[in-house]
């Protein structure tokens, strides 16, 4: 039964959340520990810990080691509720959120936080040719992609369609690009190396285009340098300033030059969700909402906007990156201002970034992490990224399987997820 | 390359095993550590552990917990190769495999190990309505079909379509409906029921129809009566001596009636695959193929049958079942006599089939285990029937993270697997 037509419908003020990322479910859990009545409204069932992603495209692990059931996050907060539903629009006059397939809900507040997706710079029809990494379906998929080249590659007997097939791309060296990259060149060179018979997996490209000047931009050039050469001893070509001019199914066109390759990843760039629209707010270029700074949307009346939607500027005047821990800190924060302002009606306060360190892992061994003056490659940086994210991993389960996985890939160079779609052999 | 086209073709027999399930990849191995050269065909990458297949379609485990890649299972033998194709015929006259996409391979030998198929006793029209469980990708459109129909009586504001949506049918009181249906009332009862608001899962509905007089027809009547008792405790209702008359999309009708449900599952029977048709040879009621003791086929030259597909009666005068047991040791068995005989002449022994047990698990705490005089209900059949699977389980990977799994699962009745896939809310 929807609020609505519910006869029963608790007292108080209902707070609509769409979006269960790291933002989203972050409000709905200090909400339900507040005993304030709310909403989670997802098209997908789960929650996801998106950093580790590439991890499941390259078989590393698999898909429930990454994603926890929205309902069970929330199993604890009796005030909480989640709708398995796509939101399609907002209606501001009568406080309503438009899902698709049910009936509207109505907020007394609502907060947004449907994150971002790959934005591919107005060339949208790349997109099949080269999906981005958003979500388990976009994992699976690439995943079977990657074992499949390799299958066909072995049975195949023109070495010019067996070297395209076993040539990666991987376009845009942030965090999720280099991690992909890296993971890709691991698989192939260790892991699948000694299972195939007449290919060399060894002898697989893995190739990192950048239109910047340099990889993890994000970080301190010395930094960017040993991400780089880190990547070359793995065996990754990397070409850095290299702007792509065209991608179809089956090659890349970089600086002039046409790359065939089996698999291509896209990196490069996300963009907001619709939700500029749903609002009718003019958004920046990234489709990004400018928000006051207890991120509610100057002149809208109790709507909030957070995460990689934002357009929010940190210290430095710059504004704060499309990450995690971002998202996540602004769900905290925000869920506890909304709850005291609904309990006790405190205002708001604003919002304030704690840069907790960015980190990102290039293989076995090599990572980068920086942490304002704490700066750790090699070794450490590893096992600081490491701890962190089984740490922040939501349920315990998954932290003790997950460290079990780890421990043992490290230790074998293995992956069990290998898993390739029973329908493969009849997709392209 | 196909082995018909490399130059550098090793010398010896070459022996073509079509199916990587518990017969083949065991002829697999015997023949690598003989290092006799072999080639297993699948349409899968990977050799799947099909006993436990309804924890993942009941979300207990993922699918990679209990599938292991062909190729890393053969990894230690450099004399197997694995070609990942779907067989579609066979050419006694050139003695090669016809291949979907690929040059036909030659074989000196061929081991056919293709096992089976649900079967729908001549309503095919019922398979898309009640799909049986064989592969992945059926466990996880199970998996999304019970989740999903869950999630749509959280939102559905009339109760009859309510109660429809929380009623799972499962036909067919063999040891995999048996499971199915104590597995899927657990889910609800026990995982479920804790992370709903409006709807109580623990009044879901859980049917096991089949058409026989009792449950596990396999074991004794003893054993059928305390497992009809157990599923009864857990909430399943039982209906024993009645026969499906009808499938639709979304109701059964049994003995006259129409019970209208969300999710139907079918373990009713299972077929051989096509390999009697391959072969032009007159295979019996099920599909399957009379071998000879030694699992050779009569009148055709050096071409072996084994697993679901073969029909070779047991010391008891009765076909031997369709079981991993006797599939794996069926393999084991060939693949050490092909060898010896290969190698050194030595004529093939019959086979004698060592009967192991059965063993069927009905939920937390309840299981029946036989085995000759020894039988074991509850507790000591449950741990008998944990010992026995996670030993069974392939690598040990998999066997760690599967104890763990089920330790978990067994302390806090939680289900870590339960996604639904992305595009489920466009399915219907």
């Amino acid at each position: 039964m929807s609020p609505e037509t519910n006869a029963e419908e608790p007292a108080g003020e209902h707070v609509v959340i769409a979006g269960g990322g790291f933002g989203g479910i972050e409000v709905a859990k200090a909400l339900g520990a507040a005993g304030i009545r709310a909403t989670v409204v997802d098209r997908q069932n789960h929650h996801l810990f998106q950093p580790l992603l590439y991890q499941v495209a390259t078989a590393a692990l698999s898909p429930a080691d990454i994603a926890e059931p929205i309902r069970r996050i929330l199993r604890p907060y009796p005030s909480t509720d989640v709708l398995f539903a796509e939101v399609i629009g907002i209606d501001k006059q009568t406080r309503t959120v438009l899902l698709k397939g049910h009936a509207p809900i109505r907020f007394d507040r609502l907060v947004i936080a449907t994150g971002s997706r790959p934005s591919y710079f107005g060339n949208d029809d790349w997109e099949k040719c080269a999906p981005g990494l958003k979500t388990i379906d976009d994992a699976r998929r690439l995943r079977t992609r990657l074992l499949l080249a390799f299958e066909r590659a072995e049975i195949c007997d023109d070495p010019v369609e067996q070297h395209r097939l076993m040539t990666s791309v991987v376009i845009g060296a942030g965090p999720t690009g280099v991690e992909m990259a890296g993971s890709i060149a691991e698989l192939a060179r260790y892991t699948l190396a000694r299972d195939f018979r007449k290919i060399k997996p060894n002898l697989a490209r893995t190739i990192l285009i950048e239109a910047g000047p340099r990889a993890l931009p994000a970080f301190t050039p010395k930094m960017s340098k040993y991400t780089e050469k880190a990547l070359h001893d793995l065996g990754v070509e990397i070409r850095m300033g290299q702007k792509v001019e065209r991608i179809s199914d089956g090659s890349v066109t970089v600086a002039g030059e046409t790359i065939e390759a089996g698999t291509i990843v896209w990196a490069a760039g996300v963009k907001a969700t619709d939700a500029s629209g749903w609002l009718e707010v003019e958004p920046d270029r990234a489709g990004r909402i400018a928000v006051n700074p207890d991120l509610s949307v100057p002149g809208l009346d109790r709507i909030y906007v957070l995460g990689d939607l934002a357009l929010l500027n940190g210290e430095d005047g710059q504004p704060l990156p499309g990450l995690a821990q971002v998202a996540k800190q602004q769900g905290q924060f925000l869920g506890k201002a909304l709850a005291a302002n609904i309990r006790s009606g405190t205002p708001l306060p604003p919002f304030q970034f704690h840069n907790r360190g960015n980190v990102a892992i290039i293989g076995r061994h090599a990572a980068v992490f920086e942490a304002g003056r704490l700066r750790l490659k090699g070794w450490p940086a590893w096992f600081a990224w490491a701890v962190v994210h089984v740490y922040l991993l939501v349920g315990f389960q998954h932290r003790v399987i997950v460290s079990l996985q780890w421990i043992w890939r490290y230790l074998t160079y293995d992956r069990g997820a290998r898993l390739v779609a029973e329908d493969a052999n009849e997709q392209k």
